[in-house]
């Protein structure tokens, strides 16, 4: 299977992004990007028994240095105390300005490690390699890293490129069909914020993309992270149409928060979020019954949860409050207006926002 | 006396510095800069007494709403435990990605501050009004911020540059004596790695300075930050004249850490490690006698402290090793070939450096 590569254009912080199978043991997709023969690499419980022994030989092989730092696996772990964990490791192994920190592992660990290469030494460089569907299509594009906050989910963080993003599929036979299904959510809102041909192919392609067939993966991951590239491009610091990607975020924040990180999976609560944002945007009269019902089928085809849990109107609202994308005191959100057509607005009607959290109940 | 304005000319990220008397009553200086009338002022219960009612006042007769945030004093609490309470009480507060920080005091509310903008809500806008001399001259020009770590001095941290500088030399009639000749070591500095002219001014109005007359003060302020401005310019990130800079910091931060964060003033272990710098740049031939013995005489009239702690050769080495210039395993450090001119370099007689460690004890 041939190595897909798509450039993320931006200026002197632009980067390839890889896509293939066996991306591991190919050490010359890897060793340009380093300014020195020194990398730590940063994983966890999980994933480093599966993928670190042979990434760690593909480097040493190369006559790189490694240093490994494994994390505890979780959400919940994704925290100021962690990061310290990784600071004292690159301190204590004496690491340097540039010294490369290796991201291997799914969102948080690209999060945390991202944040760690922004922060440490007030920057180092940073490369990543996501081994989840939807750290692949989603965090591992675009720059964002950061940790939680007890009173918030990545409340503290940065905007900061990786040199280099290697996506290898491999990775993906090892993933538990609810991760997987997890980052089937972020794909599909792909097509449902402004790729309205790409939810038609995923409509026909589903059950390929389910059964973990090759090339309709490797094609929804290229198409995914080319949406999200032409997004990131287009504003780099979520000013504008960037916001458009938190589709189902708001309402999903909100649930992930209330239930404890990590108890619903992130793409499992945007998924269910998505159909709040989606209901909401039906009572405004945006998206059509047939519309809901085709995101519903699309949904429940990828094994995701379509009901958020039952919370009281006024935790819903005050959770939503603590969003980043509050702005003078309103909440705004990503709402929709077709299939493929996405808007950020807090000028909706509020007593329908109401009504759609009472009707979870 | 007239508002003297510097541009520090950074593309989008350019801001501009005001320097004179009474600033924290011009409101009309700040307002242009606010995105949304909302600030939370960061000061420290030293800094807040004297100041904090003056600004808060400025401010909300402008109509803008004001959060205070406290914290202790002294560059023992410049670490990640006072950061998360500036996190807190902003989130708290429910501010938003439009509100304004502004760090009102030295270089380590300055430092925090700063840092906490960068990485609260992945980065929120930044006015710095520096109270003290050391962060007038320094800590204001340039975007550095950040954190201590136990394993060393400013590990964590990110560029981030603020929207405005506010340089008051009214803060300066209630700063400590020593914290004054703290800050004179790094207008001297400034003379010594890039202005020979500034040098020899300073020779002659040295009394002046220490006597804080208005004119020589502003004066000595706008010329050390057009200095520190036009290296930033030319080097944002710190790859190579900026390095420069941190004149007698590797020695410096060594004598700050050994002797415990705030025991030693920051100006006064730059100033002894300035002399510690120089000895091995007389050793290697560069600096006269005769230009040690000047530079010997300005900072005895600045009133600091030209004998650096006693510590073994071995301990010192182990904490210059720590510093974030030190690049493959190689301790580089700025030098001097003259007074106005230095140099960076890793490429010394080894021996001499342990030469001028030795004569300390």
């Amino acid at each position: 299977m041939k190595v897909q590569t798509l450039e993320v254009s931006l200026g002197d912080r632009s980067y390839p992004i890889h896509i293939g199978k066996g991306l591991l043991t190919q050490a010359d997709l890897i060793l340009p990007h380093l300014k020195r023969k020194q990398v730590a690499i940063v994983s966890n419980t999980t994933v480093a028994p599966l993928y670190m022994e042979t990434l760690v030989n593909t480097l040493t092989q190369a006559g790189v240095s490694v240093i490994q730092i494994i994390l505890p696996d979780g959400e919940a772990y994704k925290n100021s105390e962690t990061l310290n964990t990784i600071y004292d490791a690159l301190l204590k192994a004496h690491c340097e300005r540039n010294t490369t920190l290796i991201a291997l592992g799914g969102g948080v660990i690209g999060d945390l490690t991202g944040y760690a290469a922004a922060t440490f030494l007030r920057g180092v460089p940073f490369i990543q390699i996501p081994t989840t569907l939807l750290s692949q299509v989603d965090s591992s594009v675009g720059g964002k890293t950061g940790i939680n906050h007890p009173l918030g989910k990545n409340m503290i963080g940065a905007f900061y490129q990786p040199k280099l993003v290697l996506a290898d599929i491999s990775t993906l036979t090892t993933l538990p069909q609810r991760e997987y299904s997890a980052g089937v959510a972020e794909v599909i809102k792909y097509g449902l914020i402004r790729d309205a041909d790409f939810f038609d192919w995923l409509e026909t392609n589903m059950h390929l993309l389910m059964a973990l067939d090759d090339q309709v993966v490797a094609y929804a991951i290229y198409r995914s992270c080319q949406n999200k590239a032409e997004v990131v491009v287009a504003d780099e610091h979520e000013a504008g149409e960037r916001a458009l990607l938190n589709l189902g975020h708001t309402f999903g924040h909100a649930i992930e928060n209330a239930m404890g990180y990590g108890v619903w999976l992130h793409g499992e609560a945007v998924a269910a979020g998505t159909m709040l944002a989606a209901d909401l945007s039906h009572r405004l009269g945006w998206l059509s019954t047939q519309e809901i019902a085709r995101m519903d089928a699309l949904f429940k085809l990828a094994k995701l949860p379509l009901n958020a849990p039952k919370l009281s109107v006024e935790r819903y609202l005050y959770l939503m409050q603590l969003d980043k994308k509050v702005a003078e005191g309103q909440i705004r959100l990503v709402l929709q207006q077709a299939i493929g057509k996405a808007v950020m607005t807090a000028d909706y009607d509020k007593t329908m926002l109401n009504q759609t959290l009472q009707a979870i109940a």
